[in-house]
């Protein structure tokens, strides 16, 4: 079995919400597809811990916002890397209500759909919820972010709850990844501390000297050490003591 | 309900193939996604009609190849366009057998997965296939061709047994589509007969004059009526007859 393989499907990136309680609940997926086109249904694969999905089980509802390309990373960080335990995610953000009353987000929307549940099928780990489309819209004609792009600009790995998470372990029993490699060649041709890579604990994002953090007004060439003190991760916004060298 | 907002949801395309009673099968689906990371598994999504996903049913086994970006558009005619009754989809084409005995189509193949069919959800006119993946393997670094390329290049319509196809009508009824559009705003500088665009009825790929083929060496400029009388679609490979003006 070959886990880096998995690297090779295509997704597109968007938050999934729901409310229940008179609460908005919402995450980021990866796994939103279409089953059917008439009666127009889709699917989304989700974690059982997902706190989001356990709502979606009990509201029967739940929306889907499709991210644009270049989605603002606080946007990302806080849907899909911070619980709703410690922060309202919706605060600050634009949403509308549609006909199933469950949240839509449009901030960096390019298309949304409003689904009620049909079905629930148990994959293990996961859980696969059909929805029957009840509204939809399409709110700009940029292009969609999809999951290669992403990893591809932020270097990320998946969260532990998406489907496509894979353990470290894995795919360091294949060998370096790609990017890794690059890195650690870009490595020996200069001074090594100085242009060592830090990833964020919280979110796994790397943080490269040689290419600084453009979100952040970093040059590159600038080592972690000599970042501000307050700086914070662009996509979690975890302080820097959460980094740790990669 | 705005239909055009699908057109946001990301795919990749790959070929999905099972064998049953000593015979191939297999077909072009975008549905394919990972739904569990421990055991690993994927789900497609398949039309109930659809030979191949009948023949799946029975051999409780499939595979999925992931294309490459520049994939030969006569594989994607001949998995995606055609009929196994009428054509042996598997001449000469590279296949290998994996663990589950399914033929993998290693032809234009990024990476592949052999999987045991675990769960079969109804969800109407498709079916919601989760495999658990026996063996994969990663054949190349290329990129793999997503749906949006694909549309794109070939500025092509769903075929009708895909879960993302959306009736001609239905669009119309929210305005041409974008390409349409250029298409249309193209015409009205040009002469209006000599650059009309052409469809081919089987798998609707589009000839547009203002683009020529240069998967058949036809330069921007030409006419459909200038097109040599042996000019076959390069996507399903029918011959000229089979294009309708658009």
């Amino acid at each position: 079995m070959k886990y880096k393989a998995l690297h090779k499907l295509s997704y597109g990136l968007y938050i999934i919400s729901t409310s229940y309680s008179g609460r908005s609940y919402g995450y980021i997926g990866n796994t939103v597809f279409q089953v059917t086109s008439s009666p127009p249904q889709l699917a989304i694969s989700c974690h059982k811990d997902n706190v989001s999905a356990s709502k979606i089980l009990k509201s029967k509802v739940f929306s889907v916002s499709v991210l644009q390309k270049e989605t603002d990373t606080s946007l990302i960080g806080r849907f899909g890397f911070m619980s709703g335990d410690s922060i309202d995610k919706f605060s600050d953000i634009s949403t509308i209500t549609a006909v199933t009353g469950a949240p839509v987000v449009v901030d960096d929307t390019v298309a949304w759909f409003d689904c009620e549940v049909v079905s629930v099928t148990d994959a293990g780990s996961h859980l696969i919820i059909v929805g029957l489309i009840k509204e939809s819209d399409l709110l700009s004609d940029e292009e969609p972010l999809t999951y290669a792009y992403y990893r591809e600009k932020y270097k990320m790995l998946a969260p532990k709850n998406a489907p496509t998470y894979i353990e470290k372990t894995k795919l360091e029993e294949e060998g370096l990844q790609g990017k890794d490699k690059e890195a650690e060649e870009g490595e020996e041709s200069a001074d090594k501390d100085d242009m060592d890579t830090y990833t964020c604990s919280i979110c796994g994002y790397r943080y490269d000297p040689a290419e600084g953090d453009p979100s952040s007004n970093i040059p590159p060439g600038t080592p972690f050490s000599e970042l501000p003190e307050d700086y914070r991760c662009p996509v979690c916004n975890a302080e820097k003591e959460y980094f740790k060298k990669s």
